[in-house]
């Protein structure tokens, strides 16, 4: 039924990588152009990617000729996925919505712009709709979808029960962040080994704003964000995959008991289920009940990297409810999401 | 001046061996008694204690024959530090209380009691004076003071200056600790290597409570706790020594700008200073300026272990400041911060 | 074809796991019965066992009711897999032998015994025969086999191609080993956090003679032991999975070229291919020719873990050879080798 | 008495730093001026380096104006230390000893010049002489003395008590090596948290020729290398400081048991034991006798940083012995070495 050729930019760094090993085999979408930075273009995708992946390079994208990010290299893909750094995300995305081919990006400059969807295909499917409205293809062609970063993703889907039971009304987060959250090379080993380091450039602000429009409605064709508050600190821990939050969260209507809590996340319902994605996990939010639960380097790779995982779940002194929420950054709060992303896209019609 | 004869409970524990490095050359405190269980008990302190400090055992210690924690056993000793285990620490402690000798413990047992300063001396050092009434020994030679345990310690060093310009409201805030807070074998290295193990047992009730009482205020010789309420998550990481807390506080008068919190700081005093205690950092709470620091790897040996680091200062979104805090938990947050307790007492003539 | 009723001796240890996970949906092999200590005896293997796998413990085993390691509890059982600690294992593996249950043993007691063969499939796989005049059960129908030590086997397997084509003369090896090795809770995290710990007892001896019966020659229902010997170092490092060795190696034929030293491994054939055994990876002996492979985090879980890798094969200055080797060593080199030995003795007609 | 004025070359770098802290109160040597890349100069020390330090960065230093590594800028120094990476430390250090400013160097470009020593003071304090010969400056005020890299540094002063006791014929070393030893940033923590990377680029060359210098004889102002064999393999490991070498050593004249072997570490004398220099550690090579020892987490701070340890002193059984040494990379291995090899140089009178 489906099947599309999709082009990956920035294939040869971290997102890229995770991007052409989580489509290998995928049902729908077949990898045929890779785009990079000017100095890989013209070699060998494995010539030119420094392989980090626990899995084998993917022989087909192994053999592939690297292009030059450039919508002319790109004919006959029928969307891209984009793995790009956003010191150039920006206007390379731009120049292929242009030029009629979707992006589905991973990258955070489209995000918090007033048509691009920042969508997670269980929270808010129906903000997809928002694509018909973009103007940076006349046509109605390209478009841009974004993924949210790493740890709005299970912030958002942590707390989509609860703000559906109870309805949020501020929350205070702390994440601690593994070190492929800051690609290859990254975090310098001299940093982080038996460490933690207080601060990632950048990371606050995305935290504070971002689940806000995930959260928020759709009318009229654009976006009313959520009015709730969060209050972020982000930390670098040595972890390898999987960012771990600690959340305190007060809501609008609270419920009364811890059970009543823990019946939100058991009765909430992925909107999504019926459409049988690919990559669409079981149990998108699963609820452990062992207080040493969920932990990164157990937890992180549960339904193939695509579960968020809650744990913790308990009363509040100070905020009404207290969690811990993680989920494997680099699949389901990157390269993952955004197939999902592409999945949903796919089936509701908007990729031809 | 000032020359103690000292026991030490506890002292093949890991807290145990950390007093015993802390006291080597201690100009005031001289190791005298050492007291184990009776497994321990007839052995060398050599042969009966697993050395896991970095520098030599000393070897005036290491040739004492470890005694079981009996008081008979601990005749002409001024008094004893207590590096005890909970589970046996209730007993034990009062049993030397009883029997005239006074005791500077770390243990929880009696950090709520009623009669018992929870003692940090830059913070509260006029609740010493409740132990004046307290009733283990008739004779008033014989009582307990505890130091807090080891997130509670940064946590109201770092509010003290807080306190003082603004009030506390409420704090929400996310310890993320080291392993050797677990003493040792302690924690598995199959559960904490390249993870973060989202409980600690027992930690956040201790969390939640500690830092009221030490930030209480003294009125006829009892003590009133302070009135902020404290939300706290404890989580292990792969960190050696030094707790990291990430902290989200409201205040009762906030400060109208980031300046003037952190003015707050700059300006507090240490009303200890003019002791000179041995184990007095000469900069008790230091403010880092710096987005990276501080972090347990680099900071927590500043000054001996015995400095309170604080960092990312900055405006909150929900809360109205945000920060983090780290101190050394095994030596501030415990052995350093009871020989500095017991300096204060000494210095304040409580010892005999 | 194949189907059989199995049994686990020492079932909630870390090795026991590690059998109930790789048997979850094994072909040929169903769990029926669960031995552990008297501890757990009686409780449901959920409640007795601390499960320590990222994957979810199979529900099947988790509903069963653990038993005490007593043959008169396994009626029913085709064979057990035997992950005893080697204080119990002497005695329990021989009672269910002389009881007539066949054993399949990761413990050591046993693999010098001159009647129990040390068994790799890929590399001994005619040992197998001497099971035939065992005497543990005079009726023939109880045996015991055993696998080597998870050095042993990685050792074993890189030193097959290079025996077959060179003859081995001495060899010196440094095992670098994760801490899985050691059970848990094993090692302490304050002993392995950011180090390296010189000394894992009782292990070099193990490795120094236990490839040198697997690389032995069977006559006369007897195995001759290689000629060769063995120096080792056997240290601790923070890795979770995967122990990787250095080896330097003595030939008695030496290639005249690194080039022969590589055909050696490229034209060994797996002696076993054709048996197609469930566990039995497509390259038991991967030769890994960029030079930073392979490595325990990347590489540990290849082929399901039952692959043993080898890398940086060169001259040597000193010995002939250098090379690096590493494979999983809690399924390659227990639970899973533990497997792949049954599959062979099933399929040899051992196993009624 | 001795007291000169030093210039640090590749000031900014990680060993830069480290020579700028260990100088930091240095009775002998004022550090006057730090020079660094054409990117950093001008800039103050404080704002051109990334501090990575534990320490507070020394003051003076701080406020000091960092100039390119060119002699004119260098007037009034005695000598330099030059911490320069080696891509360029061979044509910066030679336009030193050109202008009559003697180079005591880090890097690896003279260390096999054969004019200059490859100097460690305890094992070769003789080989010093050969600058009076060397020819990069005509005046005879210029010269280059090199410290070994740091794996050769534990290598040769382990080696030395046995070479002197019984003649060393080859030997086979693993070097499990620290991440600090690759400079900031240096190895990525992807590559490196919870795992071994079985590589170092250009080490193990370096660590198969260096200690044949080290322990060659001095005759007619040459070097004539010692005549053994080393195979060497080098990996990296999650540790922060510290290289463990696991070593095994053929001897000429093999001691008939472990307690001689053991004796010829005990009766060894450092030969510079009498000129107390500064940075000269009590015990140059300390024997641990403990199995579990020694540690680089626990043991590489002993001494200032400045001793080699020695463990696990055995026979062996294809080498005649085999043992474990373990050393601080970044101080004995590197700036420390070289302020050590300073201070020798300063004692002999070779700097004016």
């Amino acid at each position: 039924m489906h099947s599309y050729q999709v082009g990956v930019l920035g294939a040869t760094g971290a997102v890229g990588q995770k991007f052409i090993r989580l489509l290998e085999n995928h049902p729908w979408f077949t990898v045929k152009v890779l785009g990079a930075s000017k100095r890989s273009a013209g070699k060998k995708y494995k010539q030119a990617a420094h392989w980090i992946e626990k899995t084998e390079q993917p022989s087909a994208a192994a053999n592939l000729e690297v292009k030059a990010c450039d919508p002319a290299k790109f004919a006959g893909v029928d969307f891209v996925f984009s793995g790009l750094d956003s010191s150039v995300a920006g206007e390379i995305e731009k120049s292929f919505a242009e030029a009629g081919i979707p992006v589905i990006s991973n990258a955070k400059n489209y995000r918090m712009h007033d048509q691009v969807p920042l969508l997670v295909p269980e929270v808010n499917p129906d903000h997809a709709d928002i694509i018909k409205n973009q103007s940076f293809d006349a046509n109605g062609n390209g478009w841009i979808v974004t993924n949210p970063n790493c740890v709005s993703v299970p912030l958002s889907m942590s707390l989509k029960p609860l703000s559906d039971a109870f309805g949020i009304q501020s929350l205070v987060v702390t994440s601690m962040q593994s070190v492929s959250g800051a690609g290859y090379p990254g975090v310098s080993s001299m940093d982080i080994v038996a460490n933690v380091v207080p601060y990632i450039g950048g990371e606050e602000p995305k935290v504070q704003t971002e689940a806000t429009k995930v959260l928020g409605s759709l009318s009229d064709n654009s976006i009313a964000f959520n009015d709730f508050d969060i209050q972020a600190t982000a930390v670098r821990v040595p972890t390898i995959e999987g960012h771990l939050l600690s959340v305190s969260v007060k809501l609008k209507n609270a419920p009364t008991s811890i059970e009543e809590a823990e019946q939100a996340f058991t009765d909430w319902e992925n909107p999504i289920a019926d459409l049988n994605l690919p990559s669409s996990p079981a149990n998108p939010v699963r609820l452990y009940k062992e207080d040493r639960y969920p932990q990164p380097r157990l937890h992180a790779d549960r339904e193939g990297g695509m579960q968020t995982a809650v744990g913790r779940l308990r009363k509040g002194t100070v905020m009404d409810l207290g969690y811990v929420t993680m989920a494997h950054n680099t699949i389901r709060g990157a390269a993952g999401g955004a197939i999902l992303n592409a999945e949903l896209l796919a089936e509701k019609g908007y990729i031809n």
